[in-house]
């Protein structure tokens, strides 16, 4: 089974694109695509344009969303095997990724970084522990160090205003007094680094992104 | 573009009134009008009748709803210009009302009275934000001085109990030990006023009605 | 008007499996019973199975679901006759049970035992609130004392896993160092008093359910 869980489970950016354009001029021409089935969007953080985005994508692919906020609606869950669970969390991930691959067709999962704990974040525990116990295709709204959904639309936003045939694409951004992750970053490079593209990032100092996704 | 911020937005209320009546009396006549259109609700307050009768107007409509609450699940929004945003406000309205306008073909949203800075309440931020920064109709589902789906409701029970031609009709309220919004008693005042009725407000000393409203 | 409050609304159990079963073989089979209809599923505890199982069992039946948490998105509800609410109960539930049933079809309510008081626990305020003043079905997605959907499934499971005319069957659980409901162990019990069925329960001292339920 495949997981979206990064810009690697796309094999052809360039098709990838196409098809997302093709799907943005007639939005609802694969309306019949999820007919009696489930996407259930699971937030372990805040979200305003991913959340309503993919639900208006559920929605023209004719899929039902179940949409559950793990902060106050459900269960807190325990991530860590072995475990005693004798404290607040009450439910583990293996019981709730099969609870969730149960009722939905797919599953799509937000979960930020920490930004305490580089190695915990790097490991991207709620996502990959998603994907290890859930039998249901999994897709990332953005976790610890990725969001491969908002590279894919940067990709397409790239391709519909592109003037040049190879263009000069710069990456940058200003330090912000309070931590912020760098999966939108890490997804960006990730993407450019697939087109045909002079690709320049000038970050600030003490903000680099992770030298294994930028090569450098 | 219209928005409904308030009962002005209604040109003419008895045909207004007349049209609730029908749809009352056939709920799914117009089960076509929102096919493949969307209506975003937008809660910065607890809402129970508003919220379900609204959500269920909706499905009547054959509009799919996106649900969000900016309390717990959004971003916490900037409203003002030129603010430093390094706090824990992350989003400006700018950005968020453009995306929902993205998204979604209406927009309806709560944002109650402070009940702390009357100026500041009057001057209606919330919702007048998003009227100004937004590309599609807003729809006012009480705001800090206004409840126009209510008292558009109001209009339409009066219309049903009417048992004589041009009613006396009294409105009036207790004082309460926290402090309360007017939202309600502005938008029943004027709804009354576009009646031919005789109109009585007695209301308790120190919790008057905006005279702008009841034109005393 | 029958409400679904425990397994005594169920008058025959094996002919409800069986219809279960059929709808687990075939659950698109009734999808026009819910047509124009709309199921408010209420929760005012955490819930993921529960939840995610009732949505989809409504989509399967073609009803459209309004769901509320009412920690944070209605009002808080007085359920107590008489009392003078002056405090932070803003609505009274003789009032938020009649908004529920003009909007809804069915109602499907969760509530849990505050487990710090076990008569009034017993006494199931939140659900027999909601029975009395309501006018539509209300289906109990687990209350202070009982968890009929559950019971219901385990039924089922019970029934597809059969391997012996007569099964013996074994409930028990362990302590755990949080109080916990019987909900669960009360309407497992009730249910499979109707199985014809050899049925040991093996409880831990201190933790016993109801003697009125388990009839020892």
């Amino acid at each position: 089974m495949k997981h979206y869980l990064n810009l690697d489970a796309i094999p052809d950016l360039q098709s990838a694109i196409d098809e997302v354009i093709d799907l943005k001029n007639n939005p609802y021409a694969a309306e019949d695509l999820g007919r009696q089935k489930t996407l259930g969007m699971l937030f372990f953080n805040p979200s305003l344009r991913t959340r309503l985005s993919t639900q208006k994508a559920a929605q023209h692919l004719g899929l039902k969303t179940m949409i559950m906020n793990f902060s106050n609606e459900a269960w807190a869950l325990e991530f860590e095997d072995g475990t005693k669970m004798n404290g607040l969390r009450s439910e583990h991930i293996k019981e709730a990724a099969a609870v969730v691959s149960q009722y939905c067709d797919i599953v799509a999962i937000r979960a930020f970084a920490s930004l305490s704990n580089k190695e915990k974040d790097e490991e991207e525990q709620v996502l990959k522990c998603f994907a290890r116990y859930t039998s249901i295709p999994v897709i990332n709204m953005e976790s610890a160090t990725a969001h491969p959904l908002q590279a894919l639309a940067d990709a397409v936003t790239i391709k519909e205003q592109l003037f040049t045939k190879r263009p000069k694409i710069v990456l940058t951004w200003a330090p912000h007094p309070r931590a912020l992750p760098h999966a939108v970053g890490n997804s960006f490079t990730k993407m450019v680094q697939k087109l045909d593209a002079e690709f320049v990032i000038t970050q600030p100092k003490g903000y680099e992104l992770n030298p294994k996704i930028t090569k450098n």
